[in-house]
């Protein structure tokens, strides 16, 4: 999963009426999701944020466990929290990751709502492990904006439990993909 | 998986040094395990803590969200907080259960670490599917205390990912063994 990368985004996300909005960084998720993305091998874990003041925050936070006192008391921490990149937009973080790899990574977005021609998990499996860069995208708050799924390369069907509660806090849902798309589960 | 149960146990765990500690009840842990627990259909989510301060916490926050103003605010959060249910100790919980489901539970203790005899995740959703009730426990802080591992039923193989790297958040672990357990990837 070394070509795999992973972008949660701020910006721009919807809000519970489908409004456009920036939302605010959460710390957890960057813990949460650093863990997750260094347990599946990822490459990077992309934070998107175009406020200035939460480019501060995350900062800081990074700072703490990377380099300051965090990793020292915490080394698995900053094993994990050394593969976040801050970037202020999407279009950044491709722009990253085609510099890093030598090409254009392929995006591919997550959204709890079922639509036409979703790619099933084999088939984003296969994607993830043929030498190309990938990038799955995520968004916070009540996900991400209708641009963001339109210009994506490919979406990914949603996780849909048993019945029709869709709900998943976006670090559970980004651990599930994870899973699903390295295959561990397949050999057990 | 109405029959299945989830604990998140915080005492007794272990501490960075595999000292017996109880450790401190954290809100998004509550949301996060009660949104995947009702996203995967489970009967019940426990939270576990013997300390009148930490219960009193969860109950506020269960109280807020499900019958206070969050209830409005965001009736899905209602649906997921609902689940849970606060206990003093584990022993309370099997009580719990075995009272409302006629048996006692099967319990299947969950870690990090590998150890001889553990269940593969097919051997753990064929339990989940028996008809019988069945309680996955979880640790806080760095995990199960022994006693607690000894002492239950079944132990569930841990996550591995791809390295040797195995610091998944809680929040994260549960996602995943849900979703593993649901067996809904088997179909994708």
């Amino acid at each position: 999963m070394q070509k795999v990368a992973v972008a949660l985004i701020h910006h721009p996300v919807v809000d519970k009426n489908g409004q456009t909005m920036t939302a605010a960084v959460t710390a957890l998720d960057l813990h949460d999701i650093a863990r997750a993305a260094r347990t599946f091998g990822l490459g990077a874990f992309y934070v998107v944020t175009p406020l200035q003041d939460q480019q501060i925050l995350v900062r800081q936070i990074i700072d703490h466990w990377v380099t300051g006192y965090g990793s020292h008391y915490n080394p698995d921490r900053q094993a994990a929290l050394a593969l976040i990149r801050l970037k202020p937009s999407l279009a950044a973080v491709i722009d990253d990751l085609a510099q890093a790899q030598g090409r254009r990574p392929r995006t591919v977005v997550t959204s709890a709502r079922l639509a036409q021609g979703d790619l099933s998990y084999a088939q984003v499996r296969a994607l993830a492990s043929d030498g190309r860069p990938l990038l799955l995208l995520f968004g916070t708050a009540w996900g991400l904006a209708p641009e963001v799924l339109t210009e994506a390369d490919y979406r990914l069907a949603p996780i849909q439990g048993v019945g029709d509660y869709n709900h998943l806090a976006v670090r559970s849902a980004v651990s599930i993909i994870l899973d699903r798309i390295s295959g561990e589960r397949e050999e057990r």
